[in-house]
């Protein structure tokens, strides 16, 4: 998999000088942080960008590892042949018009797989945004630059997205805000060759990686991919799509993929030790908390006991009313920590969980009642996690 | 009631002109909207913000119809008595230090009650932020001007909240949005004497009150709220809060509710056809579509038919997914459906539901996808319900 993600030159298959278009957001990215070769391919042009352009990739020189391929559907067959007479060893297809379009897509890509597999070369796509990694600023993607040129934010997570567009548009999203630090992200279409498993076989050993999170709709080789996650050498989050008999109906259609029983998967996953999502923002949440080391584990006799710190009343009886909903019990607060809070609220209030913190802010200001509030309840051993109420208001003081 | 929303005059006992305090803020606030006299009382002050003050209530002179008090819990019986003995109707108590704080609190709330009783005042709060008429501007309350000044949106929603700083905090940020429509927001904490009951009353003939939303966490005249319910004239939402056993627990030390048995209470609200929100912004979704005069039924037999309108088919699934898990199923799109959206999609594209409209999007651009897409779901009688995922990146074409 290594020429994937850092192949010694790329062609780009379907390059083109023409303006908003993908063939030519490929070259753009590949030059804003690949420090390869690059070679795009298309016989009406010269050049592209400034860099030599050729006819076909038959007369690509050394070095060349990659194939990125962005062509209508029914030339790619064609175009794979000479790829593989030519030795390149992985080729990404970015194009749709496959599987997920109907049996003729279908009969199509497996074509391509065919050609592929006779040939030695390994396929990722078709129907996909390809791959990028943060810390390299490689992005092998028609992205177009204005969308990730000033987000990527690099850390630890590395992604695996069974989808097109929502890779791209999720992760600028994601990265837009700052909050998800991402080693590597991948998106693998149909998966005709290259699957999740694979990727997490090569993430499992990357050093950039620190933890793995997917959205998948099938698990082709569930059993090989239990087993590697089974060896938890790094935390593995995953959301599974079409869990639900209609949703896997859905899922039929978008990338062709077989559901399967969910309750069988989930069960898999819980014995692999995997983390399940329920949701895209779930699935990130747990990856960036996964990363920062905090500890999730379920007390295993008792409901996890939470502590709630709330400048309102109100809200926190309805999180508490939540709380129960989730499977999770309030926190009964020792008495050091009873102690601690009562020192920095107004003697009139009375100290429970949810802790209301109000008065306190009235009398300290929010740097010390955040700070001594959250450490009271940090240090209390009764105490496995904490819902924070900020307070959101125009300022302190607004409100009195 | 009316004495409260429309009063002759107001007198604010515990008035004062030194900055960052509530009660002049409540003075600020009663000059920036309010069209009739105010009087601060204070003895130490000859006027406040060019008003003259008065040393006792008492000494108020006419009209006066309605008190606000803002002074330390010990000291309120004595003036509600003086309240009373001066013709005064109402009196909105926003001080804390009630049945809120433990049993010494609840003695001297009930202390207030009898002597408001005997006087024939009515007393509202205490432990509250008061009220808001969002059309009239006018604003009971010791909120900071600076809160509310800029944000206030009138509409037909008229508010009812069983709590203190929530009702102020979550309503600036509402309004903030801009996306709420206020008529009028009330406070009606600890809830001594006029409780949600008596305001549902009035907001029942109001005319400026389309939709009435209450947070609530009781009913201690339960049978009469179900009773005037029931009569349907204008649709009304409640967020019951202390559901769960936990959260009656936290109820009781918020506003020394007795929260009830939440079963018997929400079989007695489905009853009366209220509707039923599960957390504050769901509370203000159902209210503001009420407000649009959004139909909101299930039908009979079934469940509601969700058509997903989507551009990312991983989305629409996860989308799908989480359909069933409340009791919501995909609509079955009709034949001239399926024709409208086939129009729109390149040809090789399937039409099935969710629909991914990012093709259409790649030929037609925003526009025209959003208009011809959501004109075909809403015209088709087997859809309930539409779930649209807006595309949020950075403008049209930035994915190509």
């Amino acid at each position: 998999m290594k020429f994937f993600f850092e192949p010694r030159g790329v062609a780009v298959i379907g390059a083109t000088p023409k303006p908003n278009t993908g063939g030519l957001s490929l070259i753009t990215n590949l030059t804003l942080g690949f420090d390869g070769p690059i070679y795009p391919v298309n016989p009406h042009y010269p050049e592209i960008l400034g860099l030599a352009c050729y006819p076909s990739v038959s007369e690509v020189p050394d070095p060349v590892d990659l194939a990125i391929v962005f062509l209508p559907a029914p030339g790619v067959p064609q175009v794979l042949a000479e790829c593989a007479a030519r030795g390149i060893k992985g080729a990404i297809i970015e194009s749709g018009g496959f599987s997920e379009v109907g049996p003729e897509g279908k009969a199509l890509q497996d074509r391509c797989l065919e050609i592929a597999r006779r040939g030695g070369l390994r396929l990722w796509g078709p129907n996909c945004m390809g791959l990028v990694d943060v810390r390299k600023k490689y992005v092998f993607s028609f992205i177009t630059p204005d969308a990730w040129q000033d987000v990527l934010n690099p850390g630890g997570v590395s992604l695996i997205v069974q989808s097109g567009l929502l890779a791209g548009g999720f992760m600028t999203t994601l990265m837009s805000h700052k909050t998800l630090a991402l080693a590597k992200a991948c998106s693998i279409g149909n998966k005709s060759d290259v699957d999740e498993t694979d990727l997490l076989e090569y993430f499992l050993e990357d050093d950039d990686t620190r933890v793995i999170a997917l959205y998948v709709e099938s698990f082709p080789r569930g059993r090989r991919f239990m087993e590697l996650a089974a060896r938890r050498n790094k935390p593995i989050v995953v959301l599974k799509g079409g869990k639900s008999a209609s949703g896997a109906r859905a899922a039929a259609s978008h990338t062709a993929s077989l559901a399967g029983n969910y309750e069988l998967i989930r069960g898999a996953l819980d014995q692999a030790g995997v983390y399940q999502a329920d949701d895209f923002f779930e699935l990130i949440d747990l990856a960036r908390s996964l990363e920062r080391n905090f500890e999730m584990h379920r007390p295993p006799d008792e409901k996890p006991r939470i502590a709630v710190f709330t400048y309102s009343g109100a809200a926190g009886i309805v999180t508490t009313d939540h709380l129960e909903g989730q499977g999770l019990t309030l926190a009964d607060l020792s008495p050091e920590t009873r102690q601690r809070l009562e020192k920095l609220s107004p003697p009139w209030m009375p100290v429970n969980n949810p802790v209301d913190f109000w008065p306190a802010m009235e009398k300290h200001g929010p740097e010390i009642t955040y700070r001594e509030g959250l450490a009271a309840l940090l240090n209390d051993p009764g105490v496995d996690g904490i819902i924070v109420h900020l307070f959101a208001g125009s300022g302190s003081g607004s409100w009195t």
